[in-house]
């Protein structure tokens, strides 16, 4: 199924207690075009300045990234975002955001990209979201969105307005409880879907996921590592390894749904060992084979009470 | 396997956000036995008052739990604790802690516990569990000990001593932490078994438990709960079901121990739906059956990657 990106591209400076990182590539365009190219073509949607180096944006064609959508701002900054991560890495404090070409973005669908089936909304301002659905001649089969507390506290409004087009919402479990007010998840859960999508995935960091449709859940695991290097990503990774196995497969039933939430997983683990998108620009599909076997070793077993 | 349970039997007082227990019964001991007795006969050790209820102890009894071990001190008090939960539900303050009988607790082994295959140490003071070690006049094949941050705090080398005696040890995610040192699960978890213990157990609440041995993982998930009414004796109510199943299926492999542990967090996940022990006395086969489905769902996924 043919999938367009949508977020953006991006400068990170990230601090953790194992190191701080120069001025990197980032975004969660771009992470999740390096993750979900792995499997399937993706075609990009972002801005960025006349600083944002074309090598990268080489190594994302190589990789079957169609960057027809990516506009170019030549005079112009790309978005910049600086962070520092605290020791539980859970937890991070913003040191600096520059919008840059961010501030005015305003998306533009290529007509090569009217045959998009799965569109992924990465974690952007809603209106730009929403503005890249309205855009599309047909409605993709299926809308999946990311976003951040962020929008919660500064347009809620428009925050609303977009998750109620979408089918898939993507947030975090703190982010789960801010939008719905209510602390257990399950009755998270059910509000939030009620706002408009049929499926929900929480996203609890090392501790996992949880993917809501109707009555049923599902839990994917995070796999247990001996050190988390640089969280930054991880989530965005998740959505592309999410969107897809969605994408590869064809088939966007819930069953279908639980093995691409565990690829995400799988993705996420290995984008937290490096700083910034490194380790995903090296990692081979025997890599990720491995990995996933590593999810299933993890979580299966097999009882009969009798 | 002939099972026997080392742990206390207690009143409790309790303090939720849904509400306060008057002065109800619990102990560590009492939530194990509840739980096992579901599945295998239970041979308890244990200490409590004259102002321990006849009834309670019928009840244990007619489920198939030995009390033989358990000295009943008729001039003394039964130990005591209250408690307040957090709104989080996963923290909590002591108000009030009576040791009574607890204090000169010497457990003495029955001749006829002298059978013992499994030994379930529910936390407790680690020379008390340690002395039932002593007394058994052939080895446990397995020895399976729970235990608590306060015993890290004033007691470290006792419970260290004791820790080294044990096969299967179960502890929190902020005790394996502060026991090994390390903020990462996976080295506090090699730290903990070069102590001693081949397996480690470390319960994360809500967010499931993970069992290690040698270099293999196994991750259980908590389910989604709408609500956790009351989490006291989840844990001891999770090492119950740990060991019953274990002795039950009369197979200590690790494999079999990830069943153990699916139906542990089974058993846990009724605990929490009422205060005390009440949801526990309750429940059925075929609820529990119902139930380890529930589980089964939730894990279950099917993916190939070609």
């Amino acid at each position: 199924m043919s999938l367009v990106v949508v977020g953006s591209m991006a400068f990170d400076a990230i601090e953790t207690p194992f190191g701080k990182s120069d001025k990197i590539i980032g975004g969660a365009a771009t992470y999740i075009a390096w993750c979900a190219s792995n499997f399937t073509p993706v075609k990009q949607i972002s801005v960025v300045g006349g600083d944002f180096p074309q090598s990268e944006l080489d190594a994302l064609t190589n990789r079957g990234v169609i960057l027809e959508g990516v506009q170019v701002k030549k005079e112009e900054k790309t978005f910049f975002w600086s962070g520092k991560y605290h020791l539980d890495m859970n937890t991070r404090d913003t040191l600096e955001t520059q919008l840059n070409v961010l501030e005015n973005f305003e998306p533009v669908v290529p007509e090569s990209y009217q045959d998009c089936e799965i569109l992924m909304l990465g974690n952007l301002v809603p209106g730009v979201q929403s503005s890249v659905i309205k855009q599309m001649k047909t409605r993709p089969k299926l809308i999946v969105m990311d976003t951040m507390n962020f929008w919660m506290e500064i347009m809620l409004d428009d925050l609303l307005h977009t998750i109620s087009l979408v089918d898939v919402l993507l947030v975090n479990d703190s982010e789960a409880r801010q939008l719905s007010g209510e602390y257990s998840l399950v009755k998270a859960a059910k509000k939030i879907m009620a706002m408009g999508p049929k499926y929900l995935i929480i996203k609890k960091g090392e501790h996992g996921a949880l993917l809501f449709h109707e009555n049923e859940v599902f839990f994917a695991p995070a796999l247990p590592l001996e050190e988390v290097f640089d969280p930054t990503g991880a989530g965005d990774t998740f959505a592309g390894g999410f969107v897809a196995h969605l994408a590869k497969t064809k088939n966007l039933s819930f069953e279908n749904m639980k093995s691409a939430i565990i690829l995400g997983s799988a993705m996420a683990s290995f984008c937290v060992e490096k700083f910034g998108t490194q380790r995903l620009t090296e990692i081979n599909m025997d890599e990720i084979k491995e990995r996933v076997q590593s999810f299933v070793s993890l979580v299966n077993f097999d009882i009969e009470l009798v």
